[in-house]
């Protein structure tokens, strides 16, 4: 089997079948990483460029990782350090770096749509890191990896989704992926958090997070933005985790052997408390980040046309 | 045949047959951009360092993606993470480095002659990748590389350099370039951008773009750098693409076949209508950063011992 | 033989047999960076993190090129461009980077005992490359094996250390070093950079800094952090430097054959003169850096499980 795709966007255009194709070609990937020499010759030769326009700790040292353990040259562009500054437009930066003839770049940037522009308008596959609110959907395939080992299935679990839904783009790629895979998806959030045509989307909605969650195989907390708090967004921190901090308390309304999610960074004791943070028989947080190096040396692989 | 220097400080200093032998160097390198596996063996084990005391995207990646398929190590070093900030003095940075045993030394400075000190003081090998408003060689010697592949020779052309000359090391290293390679070589700009000195160097200097242009085989549009507005260099932006800005309209008094250059970034409708920018028939600007790999191949190779 | 040991936190913990494993060890590794092919295979497939909350160049550097001529894949996050700025707690970071892992993480940290803390939450190799005013191992370990080259012992030897010795991270683990190495110490400041038990150290304290070099074999000249100025805790910059710069007066109080070293980055004029830092006669600071290279090839070696 082959992935017929140029670029990885996001998960709203991405088949079940694909999905399952990406998710099995990570496990075969994610035993390099436990290996004494953890690399292999696949991707020797080739060029990788990580174009990220927001920060990032763990998402380009992801693709780095996954990229070198795979023997690919990495090319890291930061935006502060960049001629991004000099007012170039992120399509004749795209251009320039074209005719350099890399083989993928990878692309995170505060504008929804911006990866699209650039598959759009290059030669060179697309890896979709995080676009504004919209998609980032490496981060739904690590995290549908990581349900899938811990729970054995998607398909009929109750997954809830806590947190800022409307501006999270990990939350929109979760619900395209987590719903194509059959699983049943509340969320809950403060009413400014909640994207207003959700419910067409087969989503339950609730205002108390006591009610997402009861029965929950899966909890997945979201970071919520400490700098929305300015934008009166919502009240204040401390109401925020009053209502929608996820701790002892209230995850026993949840399936006895819930697991719990968190794309990272946490904020401790605001969305999620430490000790359920660090409660390794319920937390698979780090399980996460790291499917997310066998996910994405999946995707590199697969994108730059290797085949099973 | 080997070249005899240690270093490439600049355009000025090479001799017509070292620019030759770069050039068909380079054309050797270019196919090794555009194979499977992109990346030959010839720079394993050798230590090249890129010390951009300046922004850059295109030339730092360019040296990186060069060093890179050439099986070297890069370490990069940007101003504003390093020591540097420390006060630390140009020369004590560099002596610092050199007792690390790299092989070349890359730098960009904001100080014209910089790599000039540097030179003289390591036993590596530098390559000046663009000292305040004086040089910038591999940008010349990829222009030539663009222009020789356009037209088949440099001698005997017509080509038009528009803008701000007097602060622009692009139009300096390629100037004296092209002067060397036999073309005739005409200038414009506003007349505070113009060095006094020019005609002197056998270029003909017009007020009016539109002379400067007419029956030109290449015109090379300059980067006006934004900043200048504020220093009162020119009066407006708006009267500054007024008078040169290349657009459908004045290109028609060049050659039928004539080639659109420009260094990069460009700033659309300000020095380059969009439509230029984008004629592909015309505009040969993604050429040019595609020649920038393989010249910056050649020189690291060149200047790390390799000949033929 | 074999280092028995996880990480390299400081001097303070290792003992002179480690120290001069490390050595040992370091000296075999020198000769790899003066070859052409400046590179073995030694730890290909091995991932090294430098991980820089504080800026670098000279440190990150060499333990970039350090871990590229064993062949291992470096990756390097510095806190300006990662996620440490949307507030994620350092156990946080490291754990996150454990789960993609890695074999050793690098980490210089404003906070001293930082390095401590993650050794003891991740199972990875730690390495402090700096720990607010605690250790700097690696440094020590470097002036050490550059003392030993140029003295031919340590043991027995008269070293005066100058300047701000309270908030020095290389005094503090020197001393620690060349006092169990059995070097006779004699340290020299201004009475507000001093620490207060320095005597019950075994360590001479002087007012003069000529008492302090007087017969000394070695001269370790420390960086002025020149914002301390402005804190007060020196009265001008003028002052400090007639007292404290070493300069061709008062070396001379000196043996004959003193070694002068500085870890650098020197304030040329403020520590010391410029000619006494120039004079490789006399200067070692050169191959200090060089050094250090081969330093941290050895630990790098020797925590991902190397033994000869």
């Amino acid at each position: 089997m082959k992935l017929n795709k140029k670029d990885l966007l996001g998960i709203k255009d991405i088949s079940v079948e694909e999905i399952n194709f990406i998710l099995e070609t990570a496990d075969s990937f994610l035993e390099i990483s436990t290996r004494e020499i953890k690399k292999v010759p696949t991707l020797r030769g080739k060029t990788i460029i990580n174009l990220f326009y927001e920060a990032s700790t763990r998402t380009r040292t992801s693709f780095e990782i996954a990229a070198k353990r795979l023997s690919a040259d990495t090319i890291n562009i930061s935006a502060s350090t960049s001629s991004v500054a000099k007012g170039e437009t992120l399509i004749d930066t795209a251009r320039n770096l074209e005719a350099m003839n890399p083989d993928i770049i990878v692309i995170r940037h505060s504008a929804a749509g911006a990866p699209h522009l650039l598959a759009s308008q290059v030669k060179q596959s697309i890896i979709n890191a995080g676009d504004g609110a919209h998609e980032h959907p490496t981060q739904a395939l690590l995290d549908m990896m990581t349900i899938k080992e811990k729970k054995g299935k998607i398909n009929g679990l109750k997954i809830a989704i806590i947190g800022d839904i409307a501006h999270s783009r990990v939350a929109r790629s979760n619900i395209y992926g987590l719903t194509k895979m059959g699983a049943q998806i509340t969320v809950a959030g403060p009413a400014t958090m909640l994207p207003r045509d959700i419910e067409q989307m087969g989503i339950k909605v609730y205002d108390k997070m006591q009610e997402a969650i009861t029965g929950a195989d899966v909890i997945m907390m979201l970071r919520i933005q400490l700098e929305r708090e300015k934008q009166n967004i919502f009240p204040s921190l401390r109401e925020y985790s009053q209502r929608f901090c996820l701790n002892r308390g209230n995850i026993a309304l949840a399936k006895k052997d819930v697991i719990v999610m968190h794309p990272g960074p946490i904020n401790r004791g605001v969305e999620i408390s430490p000790d359920i943070a660090d409660d390794l028989t319920q937390s698979v947080i780090l399980d996460q980040v790291n499917k997310g190096v066998a996910v994405r040396m999946a995707l590199l692989f697969l994108l730059a046309g290797g085949h099973e």
